[in-house]
């Protein structure tokens, strides 16, 4: 007996050794992980032209238009019709292997034929372009100004576009981001082409990545007279805003992606590998299948990534190729419109690519890189990204500038909110879509537009310059106590919770047909006969968004807590997770974040609010209200 | 004190489990890593063709002629002529971001005005080519057979060409492995297409990988009759082949690879980080450098393997662009002619490709690839390799057939012996060239050639074939004691060791200006003294091959020797290790096999051989002869 005793008293003492390791090791990580790097020392003024410089700089902005020459066009027809035979595809591979060449001779045939060069170039040229010089190099940019009068802001909105995407993926956006009559502010759209993309000059030498064409992008903002501005992007226009909204904090009024995705860090990772294990913690539900399991993610984007690793190696080789060939551009750069819109297109034999889109509106996009010859430059971008040592620390330095993020469901890459927040501090705000791809301006236009519209009044809400659409209800952004927000109670009437002042207050989320109603209820029940004649109230908000366990009306609400015998008070059902969540609890959730994430786990979430009208103390479901007690007292 | 003396014992039984997790886990990884899987069932008669099946296989060799048609060339040099503007590279690029473009303005030049088709065509007719329908393939190859009389045995040797090379690759070689007058062989060259190269028909269907390849291979040889035959092979071509060492172990006599790596695996790769840490274990000192460090070497890899990644992903998109662009597809592949030759040939505007080759030798290569349209085929077998699961199982089979490597110092990857030796059992012989690259057979052609036959050479004494060089001093591979060797003394006299017979012999090789030589050869002389009344000898071998420490002459070792009152036997300086080792030597390394590869680790190694002749036991220099007093009185 003797020696068992000792033996277990050893085992007892390794594991509080293994234990004591793992603590000061799991610190020792958080805090490796969370150190930001500082700002590095970036060259505001570097110049990417040839030389010599000018003696005096060119800060004039001049008219440009889109043309397609007779001769371009007919060496282009000429290429088309002269191609080589392709050979035929693996039996039954649809887009698995690459592009399907069977269904590129419709496409080619199309381009040759059908394609109507002139109404197209008049088309493109339907929106005012310029250029202008900044940093050596020729920036092309298309302006659309709002028409409006009277008590509307007009507001700066530059749109950052991708690769292989140009200026032109904005162009059906453009109408949907048109001044709205109930709408507070009008947009004012600036959509450059990419240094490298389009009309703009490339570099002519090394060093251009997305952080340095922010600089460039800032740059054109400030000539336009904005010094203050919002920010849309997706894909590289992602990459280079939020590079802007981290080195330009004071000048982008708001970010809005399109691929809200962090770059790939050792934090990122270990958040995103923690959320294969404990989903629960960091994922929301919407977007679980998304990412995990993680084996199938990372495989699907090794396999989606090969163009990426060329591109960030040799570009200029695969560039010769593509230069050279308007079969080969198209088909490089169509096989992303059919798999990056939806992976399960890699199975049709056309790519399923004229479901989503029209030929014609495919091929102006192409043309803007065959009419530029810019597809080597464009790629070498990549390059110049995974090279660039300043652009990777910026990424890993955190902004507080206000962002939003629309996540379509087959994007390539999609992070959790959580993970975002790490980088963006003011994350205000995700919309996820059950639908849609990479492409979002071209694909889902109208979608992307309302997302655009609402996130900027977000961030005008944000700012303080407008009221926010629930005034009546309190601002969660400004408010310094609970004592600003008025709710309603199940017969409609307006409470202001001022009239709770001088009370410790216990508000909760609650539901009739959850597994933790019973408990919870009868518990609720005992704290309120026990405190509630020394200023201790509760009050319940029913909720129906976990699992739906609050589905009735309020009458049917009125008559459950009518049988429970609910003393308390218990108000209209509200939501507190989202974009509809109530004021209050966005607030209750602002000031008191949850372990990982603020969002409401489950129904019968617990906030204490003291004496002040401060939230001290979060707890969740799982914390039984009697358990509550201590804490309780301790604020009386 | 008491309390200290528990925390101590406490501390002793922590690190006693650890370590004995520790061997528990190596244990079971060393087991887990080193189990290899079981041989699949390969189809040997899978169909690649179209369908339907002729009624009856046609087996007929057919001849067949390299054409460059007017035609063909017409339209080539039309492409060529028409050719878009490239865009300038990078400043002080080089081919660092790929091709530069501004070389391959010579290139196209040359290509389009000074390539002679028709004296190129005839060129590559020189050899006889054939055609033959394998398992509904049309598979092309060279034939050459050798003109021989008499006394010589006439052997088959199948070479295989990789990405982006093809049997032109091997024009060269073939004048430099023509029978050789004082050669007891001659070669037979067997020189294919692979499937989906050059004028071999590409499969139709997925599925054919490597190893599919190999199966129609070793096909083809059977039909020309030769059951049993070499094989030499480099890029893909050395996967093939390795394939068919492992899967037709009866029919491959002997494996040369001037490619000599094993693919990816668990095992490969635990092996790879451990030379990292331990190189003295595991790599020769010859190849440390292309190896190691392990980052340098991985971010190499990294940077130089996306074509890998796209072709083994989405080869028919790029594929489309190389097809229709004479320009984009020399690009592509000169590229990899440039950098895999050399790495610092990135560094270079022309990339250096003129200093190693001749233009119109690298445009044959790309005429096979043009003339036949067969770029996007070749690229798929990247693809097909990648998803094979067959092809992975039998990369992890070890095979028995006899192997030889050559190691080309810029040569994309190294394998240490001693990882090549997990798959190649029978890893016979290793060279190590201070130079050239990827491109054996098309650059080094002459020191290809050499190894190639002095690998056939040893192939064939493995098999008994012939008597081995170096007979009059014994043959390692068929000895079973010492007593059959023969050795030469520091007089140059020749002595068998049949004079040893019945004595325990302690075997050591020495040097006179090692830090270790002072102790040892005291000790060794104790030793001597005390036992050489007992039947004990020691046979002392200086050596020189160890940080040059034995230079002297034989008299130089007969005066050191006197000087230090020698009695035991000392014998002419000798190697111990590489391919020059006395046979004695690679005798006593086959039998006692060192911890981490055979070769001698420095001066002083000590090899024990019983009354019987037989090596029993062995030492490294570390050891002291004092110390094997116990070892040596055990065997007397």
């Amino acid at each position: 007996m003797e020696k068992v005793k000792e033996k277990s008293n050893t085992g007892k003492k390794i594991s509080i050794i293994l234990i004591l390791c793992s603590v000061a090791l799991s610190y020792y990580v958080y805090n490796v992980l969370h150190t930001a790097p500082e700002m590095p020392k970036i060259d505001m003024d570097a110049y990417w032209g040839h030389y010599p410089l000018d003696s005096k700089p060119d800060l004039s902005i001049k008219p440009f238009y889109v043309e397609f020459s007779v001769e371009m066009i007919r060496e282009l027809r000429n290429l088309l019709l002269h191609r080589r035979q392709f050979v035929p595809p693996i039996e039954d591979a649809g887009f698995n292997y690459g592009f399907n060449s069977n269904f590129l001779t419709q496409v080619l045939d199309y381009w040759q034929n059908k394609y109507n060069f002139a109404e197209r170039e008049k088309f493109l040229n339907k929106y005012n372009h310029y250029k202008t010089k900044i940093q050596g190099l020729d920036i092309h940019f298309v302006h659309v100004k709002p028409e409006v009068t009277g008590d509307v802001d007009v507001v700066p909105l530059l749109l950052l576009h991708g690769w292989p995407g140009s200026f032109r993926e904005f162009y059906e956006l453009i109408e949907e981001l048109s001044p709205k009559p109930d709408q507070s502010f009008a947009l004012e759209l600036i959509i450059p082409s990419l240094p490298g993309y389009g009309y703009s000059q490339a570099a002519v030498r090394s060093g251009m990545g997305p952080l340095e064409i922010g600089v460039v992008m800032h740059k054109l903002m400030n000539r336009l007279g904005h010094s203050k501005y919002y920010i849309q992007g997706g894909d590289i226009g992602h990459i280079v805003g939020s590079a802007m909204a981290t080195v330009f904090p004071e000048n982008v009024l708001g970010f809005h992606s399109n691929m809200p995705v962090l770059s790939f860090t050792p934090l990122t990772l270990f958040y995103t590998i923690l959320g294969n294990f404990v989903p629960s913690l960091l994922v929301e539900n919407e977007i679980y299948d998304r990412v995990y399991p993680l084996g199938k993610y990372f495989s699907f984007l090794m396999e989606e990534s090969g163009y990426y690793h060329l591109q960030s190696t040799k570009p200029d080789t695969v560039g010769i190729a593509l230069t050279d060939s308007p079969a080969g551009l198209a088909a490089y750069i169509l096989e992303k419109f059919s798999t990056w819109t939806n992976p399960n297109n890699r199975n049709a034999t056309d790519g399923n690519l004229l479901s989503k889109y029209m030929l014609v509106h495919l091929l102006d996009n192409i043309m803007v890189y065959w009419s530029s010859n810019c597809i080597t430059t464009s790629m070498r971008l990549y390059k110049e990204h995974v090279n660039s040592k300043y652009g990777a620390i910026v990424s890993r330095i955190p902004t507080k500038v206000p962002t939003c993020g629309i996540k379509f469901k087959y994007e390539l890459m999609t992070e959790p909110d959580g993970i975002l927040k790490l980088k963006y501090h003011n994350y205000l705000h995700t919309t996820v879509v059950d639908g849609g791809g990479h492409f979002a301006a071209l694909e889902s236009p109208a979608v992307l537009a309302k997302d655009i519209l609402q996130a900027i009044t977000t961030f005008r809400e944000f700012w303080g310059e407008k009221k926010p659409q629930h005034a009546s209800q309190g601002n969660p952004l400004t408010a310094n106590t609970v004592y600003e927000f008025s709710v309603t109670d199940l017969y409609g009437r307006n409470v202001k919770l001022e009239k709770y002042r001088g009370n410790v207050l216990l508000i909760v989320n609650v539901a009739s047909q959850c597994g933790l109603t019973l408990k919870n209820y009868k518990q609720l029940k005992e704290l309120h006969e026990k405190y509630t004649d020394r200023n201790f109230k509760i009050l319940a908000f029913p909720c129906n968004q976990f699992n739906g366990q609050e589905p009735g009306t309020s009458s049917d609400i009125i008559q459950f807590i009518n049988e429970k015998e609910v003393k308390f008070d218990v108000f209209q059902k509200i939501e507190v997770n989202g974009e509809n969540a109530h004021p209050l609890w966005k607030y209750l959730k602002q000031v008191q974040s949850g372990t990982f994430g603020d969002f409401v786990k489950w129904n019968f979430s617990k906030f204490i609010v003291d004496k002040n009208g401060v939230p001290v103390e979060r707890f969740g479901p799982n914390v039984d209200p009697i358990d509550l007690e201590p804490e309780i007292t301790k604020y009386l």
